[in-house]
C-alpha cells in the first residue's frame, strides 16, 4: 500500500487569484491535518489591506444598544478569551469548475481552511451595550474600504460590511485576535475578525471596527448584489443573503489529471464539513458516480469544522482513466447533489466535483 | 407674443428607444394637454408582448390569504369600476443625460405621461380573498417573461414580478382594464394592469395575472438588482426598492438645442408632478439657474397627476446661447435638487435639468 506522505506545508506555496487586493488559495493538494496553518489558510479581500494604527483603533458599538461604546484593543484582551476551531470556506470556492465561467476570483478547491481561533464572544460585547429588544440583526463593519467599479453599486467609496440576526450573533460568534495560537496576521484581518462557525467566510468580517444594532434589516452591497443567491419559491425568485455553507466534501489528492500506478492501492485523502451539524458519512466513487463505497471518517467530529477522511483505492490494473467523486452526508441527513443549482450564480458550490486521473 | 400651438399629437411619432422588447418614449416638446392621448404615451416592457388567449385568461389572488380564488376577465368587469387620472413616470426617465452614460434604455424626458386609468379597486379584490392578518406585502406578476442574461440574474425565465406593502396596495391602487376611456391596447398591458398612483412606472405591473399575498419581504429581481437605489445612513450604503415619484418640473418647449426668435416672447410650457402631493410651485431660470421666476401654474391640482405650467420668457435681443431650467416644489416643501445623487445609479433622475438654446 503506497500513501503519499510527502506534502510539506508549502509545496510550491500558495496559488496566486490575484494580487491587489489579495487573494490566495490553499494548495488543497497539501491537506495534511486537522489544522491549517497560518501560512497555508487561504486569504479572501475585496479592498487594499487597511493601515491601521493601534494607538487609535477602537471597536466602536452602536445603533439600538443602550450604551453605546467603545473598546481599546488592551480592553479586549483583558475580557474572557475562548478558543474555537472553525473551518472557513469562500462562498465562491469551486467556482473554477463552473461552466460557463462565472463572474469573481476563479477558485478550485482551495478556497477553504480551518484554524483555531481565540477570541471573545460577540454576545459578551454585546451584553456589555445592552441592544434593545427593537433590534433584529447586527452590522459588522471592516476597516477596509474601496470603490465598487461596476454598477449596480453604490457611489464612492464603501467599507466591507455585513450583517447577521442577532440570534445567530449572540449564538456562538468570536471576535478573534489569535489564529492557530499566534497573533492575527494583516491578510487574515488582524487586529480583530469576526468568527461565525458554520457560515460562509464573507460573514467573518475582518479588521472589524464597528459594530451595529439594528431595527431594520440591512441591504448591503456584500449581501444583495454580492454573495446573494435567488430562491425559487411558489413566487418568482427572491434574492437571499448567502449564510450557512452547505455540505461538501473535497478530494485532497489524488488532484486532477494526477498519475496514479495501474494496480496500486492509493490512498484517497480529503477533508468534509457542513453547518451546525456533523459529518455521518462520505462516499466515495471511482467510476464517476456510478457505485459508491463509504471513506473511513478520522478522528471525532467536531461542529463547524472540517473532518478529515480517507479511502483504500484498488487502482485498476488496466491503464487509462478514471474519475473520482467524493460526496458528504451530515447528522440532519442533508448529502450534496449530483448537479448544480444555477439560481445560486457563482457560489455555493457543492455538488459533487469529478476529479479525473491518469491510470499509467 | 408668439405660442407654439402646431402641435399634432404625434409629431413624427413615438421615439424608439428599442424594439424587441419595445420601449418607446413620448415626444415630450408634443405636449398639448393633462391628458396624454395613448398613442404617445410612453411604452416600458422588459420582454415580449405576451400572447394572452382571454379565454383562459385568469387573475389569481393566493399566498396569504383566507380564500385564494380566480377570476374570469367578465368576473372583473362586474366589479365597481372607479377612474383616476395618474401619472407614470419611468425610474430611468432622464437617463439619457447622464454622464458618463448609465446603463439601461436611454430615456431623455418622454418617458413619463398622464392617463385616465379606469379598473377596479385593488382593495375591493383583496376584500373579496380575505388577506390573513400575517401577511404584510402582495406581489404582482405578469404573464411577460424572459431570461436574465447579465448576473447576477436568477437562472432560466422569470416573469416580471413587483411587490408592494399592503398598506399602499389596500389604498388607492387601480387594476385597470381602460385607458382614456378606452379598452386596454397589449402594449400598455392588457387585459390588466396595476396602476400604482404616485409610484414609478415599475410598479404598475402589466398583463397582470397573479397577485401573491407574502408574510415575508421578497426580494425580486425587480426591486433588488434591477429598480433599487442606494440609501447611506449612518452605516453602509442599503439596498432600497424604487418606489415613489419625485418632485420634478419638466420643460416640453422649448428643447434641446431649438432655436428661438431674439427679442420675442416665447411661452415655456411644461409639466410638474410629485408623490402624495401637491405641485405648489414651479420655478424658472432662463440664466443657467442665477435666478429664478415663478411659472403659472394650470388648472387644479390632482394628486398623484401632473400638473402643466407655463411661463412667459421675454427672449433676449442679444443673439446667442440661453439656458432654461425648471424647479418644481410640492405642497410637503419638497423641491428638485440641484444637483444628482450618484447613490441613485441609473435610477430616479429628477435634479434640475439644463435645457441650452440658440437665440437668433
Amino acid at each position: 500500500m503506497t500513501t503519499p506522505t510527502a506534502h510539506a506545508f508549502s509545496p510550491g506555496g500558495m496559488i496566486v487569484r490575484e494580487m491587489e487586493p489579495l487573494n490566495l488559495e490553499m494548495p488543497f493538494g497539501s491537506l495534511d491535518g486537522f489544522i491549517t496553518p497560518v501560512e497555508l489558510f487561504f486569504v479572501r479581500s475585496h479592498f487594499a489591506i487597511p493601515d491601521i494604527d493601534m494607538k487609535t483603533w477602537r471597536l466602536k458599538i452602536e445603533g439600538e444598544v443602550e450604551t453605546p461604546f467603545e473598546l481599546t484593543y488592551d480592553e479586549l484582551r483583558e475580557m474572557e478569551p475562548h478558543t474555537i476551531p472553525v473551518t472557513l470556506e469562500c462562498a465562491g470556492n469551486g467556482r473554477a469548475f463552473l461552466t460557463p465561467q462565472a463572474k469573481g476570483a476563479q477558485w478550485e478547491r482551495g478556497a477553504v481552511s480551518n484554524a483555531e481561533w481565540t477570541g471573545v464572544r460577540l454576545a459578551d460585547v454585546l451584553r456589555l451595550a445592552g441592544v434593545k429588544a427593537s433590534a433584529s440583526e447586527a452590522i459588522f463593519e471592516g476597516a477596509d474600504e474601496g470603490e465598487i467599479k461596476e454598477p449596480p453599486g453604490p457611489a464612492g467609496k464603501i467599507h466591507y460590511t455585513r450583517s447577521m440576526p442577532l440570534k445567530k450573533a449572540k449564538d456562538d460568534v468570536l471576535l478573534a485576535f489569535k489564529m492557530n495560537g499566534e497573533e492575527l496576521t494583516p491578510a487574515h484581518g488582524a487586529p480583530l475578525r469576526v468568527i461565525v462557525p458554520g457560515w460562509y467566510g464573507m460573514a467573518s468580517v475582518k479588521w472589524l471596527t464597528r459594530i451595529i444594532a439594528s431595527d431594520k434589516p440591512f441591504n448591503g452591497y456584500y449581501q444583495t448584489i454580492d454573495y446573494a443567491y435567488w430562491e425559487r419559491g411558489t413566487s418568482a425568485p427572491t434574492l437571499i443573503p448567502i449564510t450557512e455553507m452547505q455540505v461538501k466534501a473535497q478530494i485532497a489528492r489524488p488532484g486532477f489529471a494526477d498519475a496514479v500506478r495501474a494496480g496500486e492501492m492509493y490512498q484517497v485523502t480529503g477533508a468534509a464539513w457542513t453547518t451546525e451539524a456533523e459529518i455521518t458519512k462520505v462516499e466515495i466513487s471511482t467510476d464517476g458516480g456510478a457505485t459508491w463505497d463509504d471513506a473511513r471518517l478520522l478522528r471525532e467530529p467536531v461542529r463547524n469544522a472540517w473532518r478529515l477522511w480517507e479511502y483504500d483505492w484498488q487502482v485498476p490494473f488496466k491503464p487509462g482513466k478514471a474519475t473520482l467523486m467524493a460526496r458528504a452526508t451530515d447528522s440532519e441527513g442533508r448529502t450534496q447533489p449530483a448537479k448544480r443549482d444555477d439560481d445560486r450564480g457563482s457560489y455555493i458550490v457543492n455538488h459533487c466535483l469529478p476529479i479525473e486521473v491518469n491510470v499509467r
